[in-house]
């Protein structure tokens, strides 16, 4: 998405770690024509799917994923990471290991809202490792849902996690791939 | 706002606990229909305010946030709960406590993203001691921005947190506001 990979470029900072600074338009402040013109593209690649419901993951996925589901008509559902074991009623729940955070927590989402009549479109900001992205699958197959595939914004390409849900079978559509980056500069995949 | 008190009235549940359960259309599942008629009621509220920056905080309030925002055409920002103090640079901060989960957590947002020029709107899903609230305009009054209001969806007005925001001169405009709640009964005030 050439809209999106100019503002990378623009207002993107690299810093060290491999760590992507992209805080001032998508994930800390978020400019929402972008994520409209980000939310069409989604719809665009996914467009004969019939989703049912947008799964994401909280915290930053969530803006993203409703400003997405205004193009397909759906609710979004978010799955919550939580470190207590106080749930109410009945709910999926798998681990999800953070890098960032350096810990393991658990993600759960109430039964109530996803079931085998479901089909999910998976939406987040970021896909490196792969984790949050693989906890949600987990979900999804939990569920008995069918899975129509992800989408996300940003993908660390030269990371694991692009390749494991491709390799899974998962459609996954992805609208900046970094194949490589450094201080002064960075290189995305066609 | 009468669609919202229908809603609640109609898939809302109260818990022990004087707990509101609304995860079916706002807070775990989201309804895109009725969040964007909650983004354009606000808009008619504050449709004379000079609004810059629409201000939630992680997480629930991001999704209502970015739907508000397309009303506004301005950018959300919202601000991130922590515990680490491994912060990126200059950051506002402040300190929520946090009756559900029983800590207390560090909150913070980046200088970059609020200063005196701009014009503040906070957005928020729920209101009922105020806390979060309470962290979010202690950020604006950091930052030297001009805090024009706060929209909330749901008040428990039998919380102190209205009082306490209104009683600070504040503008605060709840969509619904919950007078008494019981296992059978629900009262909104006028």
């Amino acid at each position: 998405m050439q809209l999106l990979k100019e503002r990378i470029l623009k207002d993107g900072t690299v810093k060290p770690g491999n760590v992507l600074k992209v805080d001032s338009f998508l994930n800390h402040q978020m400019d929402i024509s972008l994520i409209n013109e980000i939310g069409k593209e989604f719809k665009s690649r996914f467009s004969e799917c019939p989703i049912t419901k947008i799964l994401t993951i909280e915290a930053s996925g969530i803006g993203i994923a409703c400003i997405t589901a205004q193009y397909f008509n759906v609710p979004v559902i978010f799955a919550k990471k939580t470190q207590s074991l106080n749930l109410d009623g009945d709910m999926y729940t798998t681990k999800v290991q953070s890098f960032t955070h350096k810990k393991v927590y658990d993600v759960i989402l109430s039964k109530k809202f996803l079931g085998p009549d479901d089909h999910v479109l998976l939406i987040d900001d970021f896909l490196a490792n792969g984790c949050a992205l693989l906890g949600l699958i987990d979900i999804v197959r939990e569920s008995g849902a069918t899975l129509e595939g992800a989408g996300i914004v940003i993908e660390k390409g030269f990371q694991e996690g692009g390749d494991r849900i491709r390799n899974m079978g998962i459609r996954l559509e992805s609208l900046a791939i970094i194949d490589s980056m450094s201080d002064d500069s960075l290189t995305f995949r066609d």
